[in-house]
């Protein structure tokens, strides 16, 4: 019997993979670069059991069964064992795989990302495979291969389409991020449906892959290489406009940000005037929250804006989530130029920072499933 | 002494104008498209006043005394008198000048296209100018130029960038125009700016200009000469949604469309799946309110499904506008699919027609100015 337990980093592209060129093998449209955040913080964690004595694999996520044979997870379980050697006894056995994400799914923040990387980075140890693998995470979910790195990584279109860490987390150690979560009812959309929408019917979304990322991808490497916070900033919060704005010349619209989303865009904006530099800069996802990027400096004034802007309900306990920080007031020039939002528009928000690729857990208590390949939390996690 | 009183109409572009390439001419980008609407629903209205009696001019908006010497104003009144015989008396004479719409400027629709243009239709009426002026109207206000005429209405970018009518308003008699007004609180922002914002930093704008907006011009006019509903609610649907599109590539981004706007959106393409075709449209312009196209036989329905999306506050006395219609309630099976908002989320919507275009009222209990040259409405229209 064998079994492995592993986490994975969320990841947070600060320039935007949005449609591919090939589907089957989840090739990007355009490269794309992001940052790996602390698993300390946010992580998704796999257990993987391979035992002679399983009579059949099984796939639990989050406390539910899944299907074992879905098409992704399927072709992952593939493409690592045609690279194990043949001759492991394991290699014959069936898994249990079973799978948590330590954030709330209804985040909305992207979780299948960190699960597939995870997925796989405990398949290639479980199988004994070594070097290159983020090309089989990348066909779990495309943005999963960026997650199989820690720090600062690009995901290449071209070639074997496979991530490269440009630099580690220590390379920019000042570099912070705080996740603003967004009370939204509205369902979230596929993403993978919605690119594929933005592919078949925007008029503008080859102008960008050709045309536009590739200047961004060379000034982006620049600004983080540079450690150039101001080039960052403005590139970032560029690209995650383009981005939401080829969802909106898809035909019918994909609408990810909310009138919160687009609220917490305009305090930044402010906050950066009143400061008279770039000192925070947002970028959103395939749904409403944001991710600001600040350095470590700016953490707790840029968060007492927030907290002016958008009034939480309740005393706090549970709202702040992730590294500590000091609490401080708003300043009050430039209080004096917002209105704040109504009270509970935000739901929490996490402060978290740039962190390591995904890695094994030693101690066995950290393994999601009992020696009879149970998950131990059975029953415990909430429907 | 001589008056002269005129309206003219508000219109609505199905592909969208939205960037000059020449700011001091307003000559814009690319070419656009647009439906003037019914000035027996909504339109501006101006009096004209020339007498050697004056001792000064003076230019009245909606009952409030506006600068004589605004850039645009001066402009239109320069280039018409400069078409003027100059032999005639009244074109050394004073003007007092005295504009009103008959719509609520908070309704946040575009009035100044329908004042300028009315404005400058007037003026030549007042000095026997004659032929082509809508070259005139674009310098007070781009879009301007497209109210000069009555039906579906051209402005061209290339050449002299006159406006020309493609069809006058009995080409279609069917279609219609539902204007959803939005409640926002928002301040709106200009659209000069935004546009300027937009030419300066938006890295798609150019694309559109060039390489989208010719073959849209092509096909909006074949649908529309072919009166080809299905083909024209699609290209609007597009447009509309692109000029969003390329206002959130903007640097910082210019946001119009709010959550109700989006909602809206979301209600007319369920509308249409449910039809099984394009049974309604939307466009927006710099403002959150919705203009949906449709057919006349469509409009008791879809404004069934309206009312029973967007709840309206109290027993909708003025809530309904202009033309009438029989009210239905919503069909069952469309119910089951949507899930309504909030009450209170339009203000009330505007049932109105394709129209004329600027014309003279000869009823001299039109004139918006007494003998004396002063607003007859003058302190009768709230602040």
């Amino acid at each position: 019997m064998k079994i492995v337990t592993c986490v994975a980093p969320v990841n947070i592209a600060v320039i935007k993979y949005w449609g591919k060129s090939n589907d089957e093998l989840i090739i990007p449209l355009n490269d794309s670069i992001s940052a790996s955040l602390s698993t300390d913080v946010m992580c998704a964690k796999t257990t993987i059991m391979a035992s002679p004595l399983l009579n059949e694999s099984a796939f639990w996520l989050n406390g539910a069964k899944q299907d074992m044979n879905s098409p992704r997870l399927a072709r992952c379980l593939k493409k690592v064992r045609e690279r194990a050697d043949p001759s492991l006894p394991e290699a014959s056995w069936n898994v249990v795989i079973c799978s948590e994400n330590n954030f709330p799914t209804a985040a909305g923040l992207a979780s299948s990302a960190a699960g597939f990387a995870c997925l796989v980075y405990a398949l290639a140890v479980l199988y004994g495979v070594e070097g290159e693998i983020s090309d089989v995470a990348r066909q779990g979910s495309g943005s999963a291969c960026r997650s199989m790195y820690g720090g600062w990584v690009r995901w290449h279109c071209q070639g074997d389409s496979i991530a490269r860490q440009l630099k580690g987390p220590a390379h920019w150690p000042e570099m912070r991020v705080l996740i603003l979560v967004v009370n939204d009812a509205t369902k979230k959309h596929s993403s993978t449906l919605g690119m594929k929408r933005s592919v078949d019917t925007s008029s503008l979304i080859g102008y960008r892959a050709e045309k536009v990322v590739p200047d961004r991808i060379r000034d982006m490497e620049g600004a983080i290489f540079a450690k150039d916070f101001e080039t960052f900033a403005e590139l970032t919060m560029r690209d995650s406009n383009q981005f939401h704005a080829i969802c909106l010349d898809t035909y019918p619209p994909c609408v990810y940000m909310n009138d919160t989303s687009h609220a917490i865009v305009d305090l930044v904006h402010r906050y950066n005037e009143f400061r008279g530099r770039n000192a925070a800069c947002y970028t959103f996802d395939a749904g409403p929250n944001a991710c600001v990027f600040l350095l470590e400096q700016e953490v707790s004034s840029f968060a007492g804006a927030v907290d002016y802007a958008f009034p939480r309900v309740g005393d706090g306990a549970d709202y702040y989530k992730g590294l500590g920080f000091e609490r401080v007031p708003i300043e009050g020039g430039l209080a004096e130029t917002l209105t704040p939002a109504e009270q509970g528009k935000l739901k929490y928000m996490i402060h978290t920072e740039v962190g390591e690729g995904p890695r094994v857990l030693e101690n066995s208590d950290d393994h999601l499933l009992t020696v009879d390949g149970l998950p131990k939390a059975l029953g415990l996690v909430p429907a």
